[in-house]
């Protein structure tokens, strides 16, 4: 069985929403696809708030509720007995997101057992056949099969191999 | 730099120390050498406790105070000059113990950064050029060089290169 780990944040779980909206609810600023295409979210605010997203990852509860990315939890479920399935976020930045991801995992994929979950920092250990993310970095040193999963931040990169939504993913994986 | 994956229960930190306190004060009860040679503790105890050791591991707190082992910190400290460090722990199966493990982390090994640790489920998927752990299971899938830290239950496994304590490590690897 081909080993296949999926990253959580903007493929599995819509981070970008929330952060928007906790943005939004502090200082009333919308953002326009327009301005953060080929960015992050924080390269389209002033300086003085670059901060403020890693704050809002590391508050508790912030990635506890966050919604499900379209079609991801019927497609992983396929996936998961076609392949060795493993979750991999760096989520080790944010020691208080671990617990409220294992908890949204359970909630949200209960077909995933803790064997398949792994919080990591630097994801340059972890080598399995087929690697799907939506940061270039985390690629790096990774040997197997890449999927770039498309994100307004990563919207110009031409080097990989990329999957617009779950639904190309059912397509291409199974 | 070779890159380096450690183990924490049983490596780093004095894990089995804390589940003998914790049963002898619930059941009076001490463990003998001789009874836990090549066995877990829960295999020295009746079949109705079998599940207590998980059930203390889940509970929170149970991993931030752990002892940390003898010249661990400064052997350590050392190997994070000359290798590419990576602390990683089977910690998933208990989700009450990772902001514990993280915390105890930066307390006790404060030379080390987030992107240096990595909480995982299985270690099925981690391959580093080199890794030490108290559990053989860990080793199945690894393909880089195997180094045994003892144990009492690992004590009669006589198929890999064996490490007994952190000056050994410091000879082996410095």
């Amino acid at each position: 069985m081909l080993t296949l780990a999926i990253d959580m944040d903007e493929v599995l779980a819509d981070a970008a929403k929330k952060l928007k909206a906790w943005y939004y609810r502090d200082y009333g600023k919308t953002f326009e696809d327009e301005e953060v295409k080929g960015k992050d979210l924080k390269e389209a605010v002033i300086p003085e708030h670059f901060s403020l997203f890693r704050k809002y990852c590391n508050t508790p509860g912030f990635f506890r509720d966050l919604e499900v990315m379209p079609d991801a939890q019927e497609v992983l479920k396929e996936l998961n007995k076609q392949y060795e399935v493993y979750i991999v976020s760096a989520a080790v930045e944010f020691p208080n997101s671990l617990k409220d991801k294992y908890d949204w995992i359970m909630e949200n994929l209960s077909f995933i057992t803790w064997r398949q979950i792994c919080f990591c920092g630097s994801k340059s250990i972890v080598q399995t056949d087929i690697m799907i993310d939506d940061r270039v970095r985390n690629f790096k040193d990774f040997k197997g099969r890449k999927l770039l999963y498309s994100a307004h931040h990563n919207i110009f990169e031409t080097n990989y191999e990329r999957v617009n939504n779950w639904k190309e993913i059912r397509q291409l994986l199974l």
